[in-house]
């Protein structure tokens, strides 16, 4: 067993899990910030030359686990880790957004789909040499850019 | 706090943290192969459509957290959140790997990085349309392809 710290909370727009975008891509317009808890603040430096970051967090409405799920984007029931659904067993969430700019310890952020108040678990850089896929098969995953951000959440995974 | 049970072991040709691939970009032509805890492989359908996944998995042998950190791929100190080290706080990992496939329980990837054993906390699939950043900037983080995958690991951060 891994017991995890929170290093800061994630502050966002979205007060409630359902009616919410799907993804960054769904949240483009979306400004929030991320407040480190000051005593990770330090940790922070040299972030800024980034202009992309991975948020990992705790899903922390997620009360339950389910190991087959309806991912919003789709109509049929899916294995749990071919889905980005917060009933997975960690209960980790993962989500790229965009860096705007960074002071003392709160950073503000583009792109955000998680809750208000949702704990942070770490941040790590974009890398575009470690993390560009140039080409990729999404699976069942077969909507559009467009169909991602015209999609809001419900309460299926409450 | 946050505790998470992992859902598996990652198997893999790299039996020591030292002179190990810096990210699955040094490690293209390296396969392992993951085991799901039989409990958990339910959550593996429909995932054998998707050709790269996100393994999330805990830095086992990092023993410690330091804030300030020289990355492999640099000679300055950063801070860690700025960098991919296995010394942050959360002491978790992420990493991209290509998806040979699935037998029961077993996957076998492609491109692996983690030293062998390493607790897996999670899978999610890598989706085009969630994840693919089309221009970014990488701050410190110049190197070239070449560079990161002529590089090898070394005991800093053991």
């Amino acid at each position: 067993m891994l017991t995890i710290e929170p290093i800061g909370t994630i502050h966002s727009p979205i007060d409630t899990p359902e009616n919410a975008p799907i993804q960054p891509r769904g949240a483009e317009g979306l400004q929030g910030e991320i407040e480190i808890f000051p005593r990770f603040s330090a940790g922070l430096a040299d972030l800024e030359g980034f202009s992309h970051l991975y948020l990992i967090y705790h899903f922390h409405l997620a009360k339950r686990t389910s190991l087959e799920v309806t991912p919003f984007m789709d109509t049929s029931q899916r294995g749990v880790f071919a889905t980005r659904s917060p009933l997975r067993p960690s209960h980790i969430g993962l989500s790229i957004v965009r860096l705007l700019g960074i002071r003392d310890n709160i950073l503000t952020i583009q792109g955000i789909d998680t809750v208000d108040q949702t704990p942070l678990l770490d941040i790590k850089p974009y890398i575009e040499n470690f993390d560009l896929v140039k080409e990729s098969r999404s699976g069942w995953m077969q909507a559009g850019p467009e169909e991602v951000a015209a999609r809001r959440s419900d309460d299926r995974f409450l």
